[in-house]
């Protein structure tokens, strides 16, 4: 089990978990609450100088943790195939602008074509991306999806399979994000982290909560402590393995994106110090 | 690739597949649409004497291949855990009186300890049975569900989860229930398959899709042929591995729940033929 956590030194918090917020604001409010990392989802930037949001941010005291996400290279269509992995060498190009040094993959299925078929050419777009993310010095984190999510979102579903593809990869410029929510469930977890650090590939670590019930696939994450995702011991795991990162808070909620962001922020402060 | 479809000799529906109707009405419609075989959800017995409910069916020339379900065997609370078992007792009872020689297990999880603990409840719940199931000459069957219910539903969320527990049980009145709506995103399900096959404990084979997108975590199945898991080819795996028994079309769904029950039915049948 984890060491209790007694300061937000390493609590980052992903633009997303407050949706509501502009990057400015989500910039403000996390240095005002203590916060030291962000994580950047690329709808925030949309319309901003990615180079002045970076300098922004940091301004805020922030490290910049990763920019979210790429991903998506599955397709039935070549065209499509190729217009992602132009689009992951795009959030390459945006996240060495931003001075991020990871960029999330959700990878990516296509319901169209067997997962055999979709994991080829996950392993394929990534590969295709390399010498870019090499030039830009930026890594590239295959994020394992939980298996509610094969149809569309992800053919990696365990960390498992995010081993064999980075260990397959072979490229310092690949690496893993690990999220408690896609994984809690897997038996093999603990195993897997430790191989996950061994190989030097666990990038990234994310956390939220697995409510009962879950109303929606996609827009119910919870608030840590309010499910039953073991993180703290979770996170022991990740630490025993080797990584001293910061812990991510990422968390779709409709439910949470309607109420008051600083509220909601405070809360997110007060439970990652208490259950994480 | 299993071979195709060319007769209903191996289909069988679930009550709750058709969930408006009784089972009488079931009873009556199916032998008219050619089914073969029914599972009975202990909710279509209600009020009814089940030793006649089986006539009934039979005269009807269905089998009658399971009867669903026993299990929720975790508990936080030691009483729970002593009436789920009396509950599972009931059930072999039931199972005996109708004359199904299954009992499908949805083996249950607290969200409220960890899946390890539920696991070991689980499989001492199993154990506690064995010689009820014995006596009855009712067989139990592990049914592992998706992770997505690893919170309330089953703590045993993959094949070989499952086929680990059976085999620890050491019993030949426990076997597996492989449904490919829990299963068909594992990387390890063919193995898997074989291994269960190989072990004696492929006892029960269910089917439906999984649809893009799925709006509900419960009852949005899809149809046959309207997803995207390859069920032709896990019937084919499943029938290599040894498996004569029936083909269980088990839907839950809010929306063909709404809709008229005979020709959901006919759609039933038709895609059967064409998609499993």
């Amino acid at each position: 089990m984890a060491s209790e956590l007694t300061d937000l030194s390493r609590l980052c918090v992903h633009t997303i978990t407050t949706k509501p917020w502009s990057i400015e604001e989500a910039a403000s409010e996390f240095e005002a609450a203590g916060v030291k990392g962000i994580t950047v989802w690329r709808d925030a930037l949309t319309g901003r100088n990615i180079r002045q949001a970076g300098n922004m941010l940091r301004e805020h005291q922030l490290d910049i943790i990763s920019l979210c996400r790429g991903g998506f290279f599955p397709s039935t269509d070549a065209g499509q195939r190729k217009r992602a992995i132009d689009d992951n060498k795009k959030a390459i190009d945006e996240a060495r602008e931003l001075g991020a040094p990871l960029v999330v993959l959700v990878c990516g299925a296509d319901p169209g074509q067997s997962l055999e078929e979709s994991r080829n050419q996950i392993q394929d777009g990534i590969a295709a991306c390399l010498a870019h993310a090499e030039a830009a010095q930026v890594k590239l984190a295959i994020e394992p999806l939980h298996p509610m999510y094969a149809d569309t979102r992800s053919a990696i579903n365990t960390l498992a399979q995010a081993n064999d593809m980075a260990e397959a990869l072979q490229s310092s410029w690949v690496g893993i994000a690990a999220d408690v929510y896609h994984l809690w469930w897997d038996p093999d977890l603990e195993n897997q982290i430790r191989r996950c650090g061994r190989n030097g590939n666990l990038s990234a670590f994310h956390i939220c909560d697995w409510k009962t019930p879950t109303l929606d696939l996609l827009n119910d994450r919870g608030l840590m402590g309010e499910g039953c995702i073991p993180i703290k011991k979770i996170r022991g795991w990740v630490e025993e393995a080797g990584f001293t990162g910061f812990h991510e808070v990422e968390i779709f909620s409709t439910i949470y994106w309607q109420q008051d962001q600083h509220n909601f922020l405070q809360k997110i402060t007060n439970n990652y110090l208490k259950y994480s």
